[in-house]
């Protein structure tokens, strides 16, 4: 018998955003019981006595299977399965806190989509790192997943990835339901890095329509981001076909084209000649995903000798002062006359 | 010395419909000499007295160095390179009549995309047939290519591809310009591949708006869809890395997203519940490639044994009379566990 439960029950979802939000109703809604952890009591409330929460998923009701709380001890109590749903830099700080609360043979699951600045690793090692565990014992749920379609009940196919082909299993059952189509990947490595090289990718997209550029360019920026997250995948030993699935190309696609993408929304601010701080402060506060993972990302490119031109750029713009249509007309204008050499 | 113009400046485009107006444009405006073909004298005339063609790319100013008539062998004479830009499936029948027009040694260049309803053949391989040259001296163009964005001189890149790599580089410096990028690929089979079938998944993806569906959608969509083109390519001997390319994912997420494309247009019909001959009838009595390429490439693909699911729904919506609705929930049931097995 493993040592855990292959039919999830109870789980556990640590954070209240948009997506955190969707996942536990897509759980709930394929049967399980679910606690979700909340930072502020107020939204905590809002999910248990409401099912709703509507600073993030607005007109959306919860199923009365997902209650809410913001003490962490009690949300993990009993967990067969946790979900870790916080934004990638501020994960370690967060499970470092909660490591003793988690159930000892609970299934780890992250949705964190990016690479730690400073260490350079992605969500499942930190995981690993902090919560002693195997890393190839943590699971990762992707896929072209915008929250709110989700939320919606429209149908989407997502990936749950885990070396451990029981563990995925286990957390594929939990969240299939009528409108969520979860397929099991073995590569959490490629799905990891698909999602996190997404967000630099669709910070550009929306920096190209804030310049007044169209779907020819964004097409474009698609196209060659692919590439060079296919590169670097191929440099730690992420298996190619996962690129061209829905963690790769699927996630790429959805996250650059939706109007309802932050990193898009942030790139455009950009690109209309918008300060990071204007468009942070646009944003309630919050800088998007990719703005801190183009820094990451384009570091453990360096450190492995990848060559990626747009995650390059985009740190550039976002950190380095340069103008979006200067890292564009260079983007652009390097000398290649093969299309691959 | 080769048989053929290494530095092309007289051109003629065959067809003066969108993609062939913003062409001749392109051309150019990287400083050759333009004569077009048009069917109809009174397009050839307005080209050719006023530079613009209002009924297919209104607001645009061709340059002074594009003419046109509708005089085949007027347009035709002294032609060091000729650019077929009619639609796929009436290809046979015009270049049949143009056959004995077309100098000598004029390098052949193939805009057209589609597979050929009845003998299954890609249009280089048309070309190659009717044109009696060697299928391998045949150019194609290629790429995240929107006719209006073009004509507005926004960037775009493209691939020009010929397995003769000299006939390559000669288009390719005959179209470059501050804002067309053409990069040279030997690839003909694939790109050829992925212009005909982005089609018929275009035609999915409106449907699919037509129906009321999402981003996330789409993405699956677009995902599943490369996946099938890619598959279709690999039986065929295209290179996989150009289905990862400008010619594949570039042109596929183009026109798939773009409100511009006319497949995603028809298919949004299709999919709010009209008719193939409302749907034609809307389109000034056109219909979409997609809607003939669906079964082309779904017998080429049942001739080589390759399962295309995709493209088969398109086929049963579009000329089995099967309902948009009931054809998606198929897709979407298809029973599969892991992501590609």
């Amino acid at each position: 018998m493993p040592g855990f439960a292959t039919d999830v029950q109870r789980v556990t979802v640590l954070g209240a955003g948009s997506w955190g939000t969707a996942f536990a109703k897509v759980l709930g809604d394929a049967g399980r019981d679910v606690t979700m952890w909340a930072r502020r009591e107020e939204v905590a409330a809002e999910i248990r006595d409401r099912h709703t929460n509507g600073s993030y998923l607005p007109d959306v009701r919860l199923p009365e299977r997902v209650t809410a709380t913001s003490d962490a001890a009690a949300a993990l109590a009993g967990a067969q399965a946790v979900v870790l749903a916080v934004p990638s830099q501020s994960l370690r700080a967060n499970l470092s806190v909660w490591r003793e609360l988690l159930p000892a043979d609970a299934i780890l699951v992250s949705l964190a989509k990016g690479v730690e600045l400073g260490t350079l690793k992605r969500m499942s090692e930190v995981v690993a790192e902090i919560a002693r565990v195997d890393v190839g014992e943590v699971v990762v749920v992707s896929g072209p997943n915008l929250a709110r379609e989700i939320a919606a009940a429209q149908p989407s196919a997502a990936v749950v990835a885990c070396p451990d082909h029981e563990r995925a299993v286990a957390i594929q059952r939990a969240c299939s339901n009528g409108y969520f189509r979860p397929y099991t990947n073995t590569d959490v490595v490629g799905c990891e890095l698909g999602g996190a090289c997404k967000n630099v990718i669709a910070l550009s997209c929306g920096m190209a329509a804030g310049l007044g550029l169209g779907t020819n360019t964004m097409a474009t920026l698609i196209t060659r981001g692919l590439a060079e997250m296919a590169r670097l995948g191929a440099k730690l030993g992420a298996d190619p076909l996962t690129f061209a699935g829905l963690a790769g190309v699927g996630d790429l696609v959805a996250t650059c084209s939706s109007p309802l993408s932050r990193n898009r929304t942030f790139g455009e601010r950009l690109g209309r000649g918008e300060t990071l701080e204007q468009a942070q402060a646009a944003a309630g506060g919050q800088v998007a995903e990719g703005v801190m993972s183009c820094s990451s990302i384009r570091a453990l490119a360096q450190s492995l000798g990848v060559d990626m031109p747009l995650t390059d750029a985009m740190h550039r713009v976002c950190h380095e002062g340069v103008d979006p249509r200067q890292a564009g007309t260079e983007l652009l204008g390097r000398s290649q006359k093969h299309e691959w050499y």
